[in-house]
């Protein structure tokens, strides 16, 4: 079996952190989250890193940037693949929860994580897992749009997430104090939304309780990507 | 051997990558490049991973941001390292070229590497390269400041940096398009500046028709780094 790479994008604008998979012995790769306005950036890399994109995943329909999963389609004719519960129009594959996708020899499972919205899934493939907005670096995903719910992101979280062992690498898709990645044991004890020491009903107080601006980029970004990102 | 851990952070402000480098067993540490204004964040994170902070590594002396080191200092006791050509005030060990530090079984190289300044350095560790200012992803750092040199550059990454294996991580102290690490291989194959099909006669060529803007903040981060970041 080869190697699984991990190459990890930042976009400067929405703070959206993408991901590159590949296997490195047949260059088949997946990317996480693209980003509308990296599509150039990304499609460079692929090419120089001599890469054949066979899937575009997306951890959920973005409210604060519009995907680049049309743009990338087009150029390579990946496959966008979007979570069962997201709706999107243009979708090549939808996930349902406990889907298994082989890349080479390495297994990649879809976990449906709903609370941030309700369509949102993550990713693990050995010793990684992919949280969008789900988990974040000592934060979780807002809860106030977009079918959100308090209790289905602790749900998530809980249940689903934090049963990974506690080494397992976080990669979120946002981060505002410029951390790149985590660990499952790091967030059970220091995530201060979610941690071991909060129970569900401090969490949906806190959560209530929290007054958040409206996203910027909501009314462009949500009806785009409900199109894959074709604007 | 316990393993070697490698944290990336990044400042939004300054686009400067700072690295938290431990030993998984004994919990020893190294920073590399803290940023002054992410002394609490910096301090936060070595606390929450139970790290002894044993030396704070520069590359070199910034031009864009004040270091973090000498707030780092005051609050962990660990020691400051530079390059020995960088004659700055109060660090607690110079490094010659060619200077090796072990942290516990993980065997550190110093490597001078002039050019985008007299006193710049590198560090290696197994598999990985922090290449500071000297060499970029798809870049190289400027050399018309500080002592600076394009025909010393040119030789610090073509004969020091391009030595070590193609597979080698490369972790540089900027980068302005979401890219967070390389590979020497990549590098090598595709730098516009010092990639393998680049002479050194053009690369002094292209350096010096480029009329880059004066740093913002040079006025004041260099006298500061001078002193270790003491403000």
């Amino acid at each position: 079996m080869n190697d699984l790479k991990i190459k990890q994008l930042f976009d400067y604008d929405s703070w959206t952190y993408t991901y590159l998979l590949w296997d490195e012995g047949t260059k088949n790769s997946i990317i996480i989250d693209p980003v509308f306005e990296q599509s150039d950036r990304d499609l460079s890399v692929i090419k120089k890193l001599g890469l054949n994109l066979l899937y575009i995943f997306e951890t959920h329909v973005h409210a604060d940037h519009i995907t680049g999963a049309s743009n990338l389609k087009e150029k390579t004719r990946a496959k966008i693949c979007y979570g069962s519960k997201t709706g999107v129009d243009g979708a090549d594959i939808f996930f349902e929860d406990g889907y298994k996708l082989n890349l080479d020899n390495h297994e990649i499972f879809v976990i449906h994580t709903p609370g941030h919205t309700s369509g949102c899934v993550c990713y693990y493939v050995k010793g990684y897992i992919f949280t969008g907005d789900t988990l974040f670096i000592e934060g979780t995903g807002r809860t106030d749009f977009q079918e959100g719910s308090s209790n289905d992101i602790y749900d998530s979280v809980k249940n689903k997430i934090f049963k990974y062992p506690d080494e397992t690498i976080v990669y979120p898709c946002h981060n505002y104090k410029g951390f790149l990645s985590s660990t499952i044991g790091y967030e059970k004890k220091f995530n201060p939304n979610v941690g071991n020491n909060i129970s569900k009903k401090e969490f949906l107080e806190n959560e209530r309780k929290k007054n958040r601006p409206y996203p910027k980029k909501f009314d462009t970004a949500v009806p785009a990507n409900l199109k894959c990102g074709k604007t």
